[in-house]
């Protein structure tokens, strides 16, 4: 009733969910702040069982909600988690996006920040902004906090390459923390520049956004996108870009590594 | 799926429900912003059919969803909004109430304050705050915004008297705009103090409302309930009050008006 749940939407390819660890561990750690009692346990148990019915090529939406309570906000002690398991068919494949700056700004909320919850108004209204062709949107979402800081895309993280140097956005107080995001930083990025410095999880403005050598944006079902334009909330071009190198080498890792995330 | 949605909760006294205008202006005025589509009158029908089925006196929460779209955040063209209606017995009545700053912050959303959406996991994690006795609450939360101002308690608004004159958060970046609270903003406050400056809309930090003359909280269930006491987050309590006069005016001509509420 109040959006107090948490969920996942994952690849499923050749009858496996990659990055499942990086999944679970971010639904726990969302449950746990939420104080959403789960077991990873039964929710193995769920995932292996769906996965024994359903194997085919697709999406895998993992939904847990805190359950059933009485009128009112607190949860009852009484109340039993719900999960839930929704296959969806494969995405068209996007090779690249425009980026349009939302003028919808997203709310500054440390305690709920990084984890993937069902209080999704923000995104419901940003989403609304953008203009659709039979269904699909030609553009994708940029989402700012209300200082103006860069935060994340629609579904999507972002990076950018600045002064040869990939960055993302701190979300310690706005935006989802992607599972895709984090095996970047964690392992596809040092191994695409090695020797080179990590990713910088930084606050980065939109004019630097805007004057970076290379954006790209990355999420666990589509892997990674090449941004070629990015436009203002009134779809003016503030920037484009022609030649991705860096963003073909993290591909190209990222690919050696997840092959279903081959173009 | 994502709290795209937006409720009411309502008293039903004799066959009414009293303030159902001020109930029904605030449900539209956040379907507007929230873009679903909802026709006022198809409501009007659903409320005059439950109470002709239903008119034993209690609550009335009445919810409003957007329905049911596809994967993703941007709801579809074709989904239709759900109206349910719930009874539930009437409460128990609460003369006064102790009041305990919750340590969890409300964010600044100028695009969802004042509506009643279905996005409440603020008020879910600062509820869990609480102590409890047999399922009851013994204290009332009090929520900040992210700058300690006063916003509101955890299902109520809050009204404050300073110098002679009342006070009352505003609520244009954060909290629910209550229905009991513009009734009494509208009508009751200046009939109890005709000839007197109305109620002061206003920024209302929490030194402010510790040293007030009195406090009380309001909504559109319980009506009027008196603070006698205000605690920091630790449980110390910053502020007591024996003495109440004021709020006993207001709440008589409450009671003149709307002798539901009536203790």
């Amino acid at each position: 009733m109040y959006g107090h749940g948490l969920f996942e939407t994952m690849r499923l390819a050749s009858g496996d969910i990659p990055l499942i660890n990086y999944h679970l561990d971010r639904l726990l750690t969302g449950a746990r702040k939420l104080t959403i009692p789960l077991d990873a346990g039964i929710v193995d148990d769920y995932i292996s069982g769906f996965l024994a019915d359903c194997n085919e090529n697709g999406v895998v939406k993992l939904t847990v909600t805190a359950g059933a309570g009485q009128r009112g906000y607190r949860p009852s002690n009484t109340q039993r988690a719900n999960i839930i398991l929704q296959w969806f068919a494969e995405l068209d494949p996007v090779a690249e996006i425009r980026l349009q700056v939302c003028a919808h700004r997203l709310p500054e909320n440390p305690a709920l920040a990084g984890i993937k919850h069902l209080n999704r108004l923000d995104q419901v209204l940003a989403s609304l902004e953008l203009e659709y062709e039979r269904g699909i949107s030609i553009r994708d979402g940029l989402l700012l906090d209300a200082k103006g800081n860069v935060i994340e895309a629609l579904s999507s993280n972002i990076f950018c390459l600045v002064q040869g140097r990939w960055l993302t956005p701190d979300l310690a107080c706005s935006g989802v923390a992607g599972v895709m995001r984090q095996f970047l930083i964690d392992e596809v990025i040092p191994a695409a520049r090695s020797g080179s410095a990590p990713v910088d999880v930084t606050r980065i403005e939109l004019t630097t956004l805007a004057s970076a050598d290379e954006i790209f944006i990355c999420n666990a079902v589509r892997g990674i996108t090449v941004v070629r334009a990015l436009n203002d909330e009134n779809g003016v071009e503030l920037a484009a870009w022609t030649e991705t190198p860096a963003t073909g080498g993290v591909s190209r890792h990222l690919e050696n590594r997840l092959p279903c995330f081959r173009a």
